[in-house]
């Protein structure tokens, strides 16, 4: 059974907030990165894109975490310690596509590099904290 | 010997920005929280206190990571990758004390509980990657 968020850090998944996404490396050490995020009411959902580090990494070991901040107010957040429990190239185009809506107010997402395919990865959170 | 700071990001150091800070817990998962940062110089310095998940983390394991965006622009950010290669108490209360003078212009830290002791960990940059 997953975690719970509180209702009343919903907001900060609704604003366009960049969320601190760690992964591990092959040798265990961790890695951060800030990202768009995604919440599907189940998951919390990244983009990013097949062959990058991230990818690398999750498909290795799925565990991950993310914190993501008030801008208004850095001493409330959400932190979050989960699993990658689906890998999917299914929809990551549209996907991209709504987070760069959300993100940077745009219909397509513009930084697309040539070749490059980009992949969902769903994270079940295993624990939630909230300060502030 | 350690990766080095380009020059043109040693702004994020210098403002009262939160960096994103992970630590591993006992199983090798990830553990992300907001938190004050400092550079020496030569080190990223941490303050906590003695007991907390995250000292105990970084004692189990000096592995760490950390992020810092420009709240200006989220695409522009650092991102370091190391070790905590100091921990100490030594002049750990002046310390959480310049914090406080750094993100909350108080001379000094209100937040302190009974019986708390403040610790700084030393971290040496392995790897630093800079975006944007």
């Amino acid at each position: 059974m997953s975690a719970t968020i509180p209702d009343a850090y919903l907001d900060l998944l609704k604003k366009n907030i960049f969320a601190s996404f760690v992964t591990l490396m092959a040798d265990g050490s961790p890695q951060v990165t800030p990202v768009w995020i995604d919440f599907d009411g189940t998951y919390f959902v990244v983009n990013s894109a097949l062959g990058r580090m991230k990818d690398r990494n999750i498909r290795r070991d799925p565990r991950v975490a993310l914190s993501l901040s008030d801008p208004e107010n850095p001493y409330r957040y959400l932190e979050v310690r989960g699993r990658v429990v689906e890998i999917t190239q299914d929809g990551a185009d549209e996907h991209v596509n709504a987070m760069a809506k959300k993100y940077l107010g745009q219909d397509v997402y513009p930084f697309r590099q040539p070749g490059e395919e980009r992949v969902i990865y769903r994270i079940e959170a295993d624990r939630i904290s909230t300060m502030g």
